[in-house]
Parts: structure tokens; C-alpha cells; sequence
């Protein structure tokens, strides 16, 4: 397994990535599963504290891309969220176990769509994911949703900012997909319908 | 006219407001007008390398709340957005006029909907206000929008995220007439459509 790069581990060798393959598999979802004991040591080096419990602050402090800078707070927030199973806020150890395991896969993915191996993700190569995740979606709109997760305005996204971006995109295309009961590719939306679906996309 | 509280300016005391009026204006929105030469020195405290130009770094270092803590920065970068006209990316005096007028009829309203002084909105205040503003809402979309935009988790909205969730609002709310061609309370929107809206709501 690859891990995501994290403060306290280097980043994995390019030459240890496992070949491309011609057809990916589907973006990674979070799972259910035990605890790492492997993980332990990384564990405690990011809980600073000692609390047992990882804060929104130590996970921002350690989750960090492969040339250093911070993950973007809103991916870390979103982290939170997917793998903080008893709502308590923060990250327990079995709790992390799962979270790095979710970004481990994204890694491989990330490592795979970037085809230079810039490091970072062009729009023509976030536009060869998307295509390998299976959605169909135009130029036009690639395009923007390329503009709006490219926060740092960079021309090209990172791995904080190619997970964000995805993971939204998989959030709102099921959204989509709750409403259009029938397929028909249009949902009909009363107006707390519409504004609630886009705060909560907004959290 | 009552400035908002910047940190090169005190903030307006208390008893110099006007008196609430039964029913408050419609909300504030962006004004063309001619720049006032008495905001050239405070925007010249607030240009900290002199270029003539705020950056959102400046802007966030001098727009603070009633009790000095900093706006939250999709406030700032919401400003910016809405008033530099000239799409550089930062704000100059002109542009600075039309924000400091815009913010400081917010906070004739912010005033005058925080009916207790607490120098917050409460839930209930916040209702209110969206009342006043003609929205027609339900308690439970109310609750939503409050907890969407009660960012620090404090139960009260400070004044930069009540400027926040009215300004968001407003402009969900165009979009949805926008869609809503025959005022039936519904919209039909497409798989990109409905992507492309909520995009739109991040940025």
C-alpha cells in the first residue's frame, strides 16, 4: 500500500508506483474495516497532545501533499466528517485507519492520472479521470469545475485538491441521481429543495 | 452613515443608532457611485504596502467585527469579488468606497435586528430578518441556513457571516427565479445545470 504523504513519513518513490492500467478502478469510497496496528507510531507522532484523539487542527498540521504544503482546510474538514464514525469531532485511532487508508487509494489514483508525473494534475489529465470514473460531462463544464477546485489558482491541482474535487463531484452527482427517479437526466426542485441541496454541498 | 467596525476605526457606539423602524429596507446591495475622499485615509491605513491596490491579505488584516475578531475570509473574498470592478483582483479606492458603503448599511441592518444587543444574531433574530426581508421560509430551512453559516459553531452569527448567509441567500435565491420561468415554486434543472449552479455557490 502507498500511503498519502504525511509530515511524519516521506513521500513514496515514483519508481515503487505500480504500472498504469488500462481501466482504473472506480474512485475510492470510504470502508468500514479494523485498525492498522502498523499505524500506531504514525498515530501518536500526529496526536501532539496525547489525547488519543486527533483534531481538526493536528490532522491539518500532518495531512500534507507530496511537495509539503498544507492540505486545503476544507479537504481536511471533509476527512473529518467521512471518518469521524461517532460524531464526536475528532479522529480516533480506528477512525484514522480508515481515513488513511481512503487517501492511500486516492494516492495510487492520483499517481496514476498524472501522466507527466508533474506532481500536480493538468486539466487534461483531471479530464482523463473523470472519463475513467465514468462521468460524461462537457468541456465547458470539466472546465469550470477544473477553475473552481483549482483554489490556489495554480492552473493545475493537487492531491487535496484533486480528492476535494472529486469527492464533491461523486456527492452532488448522487444527489442528482436521488431526485431523478425516473433517469431522464432532469430533476424537478421546489425552492427549499434547491437551497437546501446547496448548503449542504456547501458544508 | 455608520461605518462598519474596521480596525483603524472604532466602532460606532450604540446609543448613535437610529432608532429600529417598523419595517427595515430591502436588503443592501451593491451601489455605483462616486468615490468620498474622507475614506482616503483610512484606505490608505489599510494599504500597508502602499500600492494603491488592497489585496485580500490587507483587506482580511482590516475588516473585523463588532469585537475585533477577523471576518471570516469567504466574506472578504465575497467583497472582493462584488466590487472589484475591474477584475484585477484586489480593491482600489474607487472600489473601496463602494464596499465600505455597502458594508455600512449591513451594519445599519445588523444593528437593528440584533434587537437584544448582544452584538450578535440569534436564531430568532435571524428569522426575523428573513422575515423582514420578505423571505417566506420554513422554520426548519431557517435552522439549516443558520447552522450553514454559523461557521465558528458559537450558536449566534457574528456580523461577517450574517452579511454572508443574507448575500448567499439572495443570490440562490436569483438563481432559482432564474430557472423559475412560470413562478410555479418549481424548477427543472439538468445533470449539468444543477452542477454548474452549486459550483457557482462555492466560489
Amino acid at each position: 500500500m502507498s500511503p498519502p504523504p504525511m509530515a511524519s513519513g516521506p513521500r513514496p518513490a515514483a519508481q515503487n508506483r505500480p504500472p498504469p492500467q488500462s481501466r482504473p478502478p472506480p474512485s475510492p469510497a470510504p470502508q468500514e474495516g479494523g485498525s492498522d496496528p502498523t499505524l500506531l507510531p504514525l498515530f501518536r507522532a500526529v496526536d501532539k497532545d496525547g489525547t488519543g484523539q486527533l483534531s481538526e487542527r493536528e490532522l491539518s498540521a500532518a495531512l500534507v501533499n507530496g511537495d509539503w504544503t498544507a492540505f486545503d482546510l476544507h479537504t481536511v474538514r471533509m476527512m473529518i466528517r467521512m471518518f469521524d464514525s461517532d460524531r464526536s469531532g475528532t479522529i480516533g485511532f480506528a477512525e484514522f485507519c480508515g481515513l488513511w487508508s481512503f487517501l492511500a487509494s486516492w494516492r495510487t489514483l492520483f499517481d496514476r492520472f498524472d501522466a507527466d508525473r508533474s506532481g500536480n494534475i493538468s486539466l487534461e489529465e483531471f479530464n482523463n479521470a473523470l472519463v475513467a470514473f465514468r462521468y460524461r460531462l462537457s468541456p465547458g463544464f470539466v472546465d469550470l469545475l477544473f477553475q473552481t477546485y483549482d483554489k490556489r489558482n495554480e492552473g493545475v491541482m493537487s492531491f487535496d485538491l484533486f480528492v476535494q474535487a472529486c469527492i464533491s463531484l461523486k456527492r452532488m452527482t448522487d444527489v442528482f441521481k436521488k431526485y431523478d427517479d425516473d433517469r431522464d437526466g432532469y430533476i424537478t426542485l421546489s425552492f427549499e429543495d434547491f437551497l437546501t441541496e446547496i448548503l449542504k454541498q456547501l458544508k
